[in-house]
């Protein structure tokens, strides 16, 4: 596999101005703030980073900015999220001009098709654009579980360079990895989860993706490192505070998905400085109120502390009444 | 309710050439063919127009086209189909200046929501494009139901037109139907499914779109006139028919999904001489040898006389090598 | 097919005293009054007879006064569902002794299999127990639906001798009654839908069998006979007044399946004075309250009127503490 | 917590004669080898015990020797799985009087209901039943996901004993494993998976209930002992073995469910001598063939060597005609 992609990748959110334009400053200061801790290389258009909210425009922004800051620091993936074939190889061709280092792209979605089809589009993706591809194993999104064996078969042929699990299916991982060892370790397997990162580079993981590292990246870079030195004990230290800290995801009331998921992201970024507001893509509203200081309490419980008033985050992006 | 869309619907399929272009050609035989039928309206860029696999491009030359062709005759309805609010409206932004009568759009997908959002997305379309708004409700691609309750309200306020239901499930039909009519009809309401258009008229459904009219339209047009004339028999008898045409679709063998069932039509107009080839979209694959030959044989059961061998149309397209 | 099995075959609810026990007197009335209606049989066992909550002893109690109650007048269906096989031909073989005319039956459930599975499970109740075998398709319940070929084979063979199909598929429903009726119509087809018999009754059900007919039998009854008759009319009139009442089953708030269901259904026949209490199996809760109000307004909607008041239903079952 | 059920506990496999009857001896043989092994419990009439196929005098008679057999060298849970509150309680008591150590319920299936149910549920058997008692969360059986909050609330009060998790959801697994722990930890904590139980552990587990320790239980001890030493890199050896070695139940072909999982654990058991053929339960069928070359393949692959050759044991069991 490309020694390249080992490590943490985290998927980076797309942070929006009051008005839900992309707001490159808090990007940039996101993007170095990771960066600076130690991440390995980072993801952009990820689910986590709005890709399927994000017009062509947006993502052809976005992507452009990423490329710009990072500037060959660490590797940048690029998610090339949509439907089907021609529509994936379209966002992968632009990615490719933009100086992505490598793309990720999900099974086919809305129309419904069968294994055979799975494995022709990500050998179509790969004939198109001359880059390492990444498959995306999100069945929550998506609604197809990738198969191991096409997994395996399609990196010994070289049409993937690795794979980003959002399965939640950890036996499904840990037979993965086992045959991904077996083939010669073609693939390089990052998991998508927060909170058990342990598990899986007990299982054999060559990385992570958390969304979570957005708001605290330190912690994941000292897990993997510690993973490194076979040091088990910081190994899941480390898990013990993240999966604390990931309770800002639950801490939301009445509000579901990708709201209180990302919505909870946004905002501790924000109350931590990191980002200007909590706004979210349309039609997923920013949290607000109440939702905003259960967020904050969960930081201030593991000792992160807000630098901006709840109030304050509270009331930094504008809801548009229709 | 707005009385253009009432009646018979087709969701027009979208002819590939043996290299995977848009056949024009073919397009305009079965627009044309239609129509002389004596459908009421047209759909194009609908799940079976294979909307999820046309690049914007694509989806750009189709609409061109069936406005250029269909000349007013009958009312279009252009399919709007993608992840997120900002997305769709980039599509309905399009087709109204392209010159679509009514837009058709689906809840979200891929990314998780709650049904505040599903409400939230159809007033955004809403507000941002001025034309009549269908939802279409078809889980089976976007993993989400639409209730009743909400359709019934958007209707009243004049956010949508009506709705496209392909949700499989008659039950909640029958409630919407009943819904809808204690509100004053505000909402046409267009039943999705091909085989039981006899039981949606029955719960007071305003017409269908059967995918199966692109290989057989006249037979659904003889059963909503049966069906406005208070004729249930001639709307059983057809509807016998049509249900038996649709075979071709479970005819097929080790093929699932799209390539099963948009296969098939396809297939069925290639040997009717409707359209040229039975080409798919990458990632699906046309049809070949003996499932061309099921289709054949569906067809001769009902009376309907192939006009090209099977085995033409199982050379008709081209595959590619990946 | 066997022509007992044609026509309306009501479920019947199990009516609870006010400390959970079979109250056979309210049952006696609630099945004579069904009778009285002109119902062309009795299933008595199903899922909204609360089988899944009643212990053996339960079931050999209600199986045994059904027996009693009916006395021939009508043919007895009896409800034997368990998870797999064995159990299955034990409940199967207690009802043959108690003197049901015929045994219903769902798929395997619990444990994963395939069709393969399903199938031997039916030949194997059928060599077990000299009966009528109806399949029961009840996919919400056990998670597998049952496919037409299968189905269709079975009863060529004369393992299966119907099918009571509560799938919600109409357009599978409507392939199984091709089918059937192209291989000889082995099948008697009953629809467990309420509200859209109209549509099974076109796509040529046998018959149905509805909940609903619990609170209100004698539109089912009309219906049916007006289907016999070829007067269109009136099935779809009935049906509009059967949908309007169905309503009982979405007023209550706050409650969700069976206890929404099978509870108002059970609140309905108690506010018409046909069954004592609204008492539910453990661990379901009864409807108090205004729960109760909701119900009683939708009967007074359709000219149905309550004879015992909201406020005694409210109180007729007693809750125990745990 | 109480103390006793901490560890490895097995779910004991039911072995059968040649014509499907309990096979006690071997039963012995198998409970014997696994106490010897060191685990320190046991579990019977687990889902891989067959309960769902299991007649309750089968149950009876399962219970009655694993009690007598073990004989309080190790604690016994007893599976009381049955669809609602009353079937299980029925199961609960004669668990109770043939001398379970505790009992294991899943959430109730069958009747849909809601999350008000399931607590109610497991708060009724409590109560009737004076024994510890285990949830057990298996989603792919029931299809109803425990939520933690429930569970670690039903913890404190001292309703539940300890949670069986089969619900391969590592993500929700940690955040119960970390509220748990935040309430004074009083739920024992297994989890059910075979090739991830080193995650489990890493995230807090207090044990596991491997189906494949009935193959092989040494590995699990080991595994086990040395998580209590903090000797992780044994854990994860351990754990490569195992993984390696549960490719058994996906070296079947053509087989699905139950019949590979547990038809594989047979068959295995019967290749290494320890139960004397690969009897399923109606209406599932044993291995056959080249499929217990499969099996008998993957032991060699891992050093267990078969003792009865491929052709016995697939001769071992006879298949009624139906």
């Amino acid at each position: 596999m490309d020694n390249r992609f080992r490590g943490v990748f985290p998927p980076v959110v797309t942070p929006l101005t009051a008005d839900g334009q992309f707001d490159e400053e808090s990007f940039t200061r996101s993007i170095n703030r990771m960066i600076d801790a130690g991440v390995n290389g980072l993801f952009v258009l990820g689910s986590s980073g709005e890709v399927a909210f994000s017009t062509d425009e947006r993502r052809h922004a976005i992507t452009e900015a990423a490329v710009r800051i990072i500037d060959h620091r660490v590797p940048l993936l690029v998610g090339c999220i949509d439907m089907e074939s021609q529509r994936v190889i379209k966002h992968a061709q632009a990615a490719k001009e933009l100086g992505a280092d490598a793309i990720v792209a999900t099974a086919p979605f809305y129309a419904l098709g069968g294994q055979a089809e799975v494995e022709r589009h990500f050998r179509l993706i790969h004939e198109a654009v001359d880059l390492p591809l990444f498959a995306y194993d999100i069945p929550v999104c998506v609604h197809t579980k990738l198969q191991a064996d096409m997994l395996v078969r399609l990196g010994r042929e070289g049409v993937l360079s690795g794979v980003k699990d959002s399965s939640n299916d950890d036996v499904a991982f840990r037979f993965l990895a086992d045959k991904n060892e077996e083939a010669g370790h073609p693939l390089a397997l990052l998991t998508g989860q927060e909170v058990v990162v342990d598990g899986a580079y007990m299982a054999g993981a060559d990385g992570s993706v958390p969304g979570l590292a957005n708001v605290e990246a330190t912690s994941y870079v000292r897990q993997w490192r510690a993973y490194e030195a076979g040091d088990w004990l910081t190994v899941r230290k480390e898990q013990d505070f993240t999966a604390h800290l990931m309770r800002i995801v639950s801490a939301p009331q009445n509000v579901q998905g990708f709201g209180a998921g990302v919505g909870a992201f946004k905002t501790a970024m924000a109350l931590l400085g990191v980002i200007k507001t909590n706004q979210m893509p349309e039609p997923v509203l920013p949290l607000k109120g109440e939702n905003v200081e259960r967020v904050a309490s969960v930081l201030r419980e593991v000792g992160l502390k807000p630098v901006v008033s709840a109030d304050e985050v509270s009331e930094s992006a504008h809801i548009r009444g229709v």
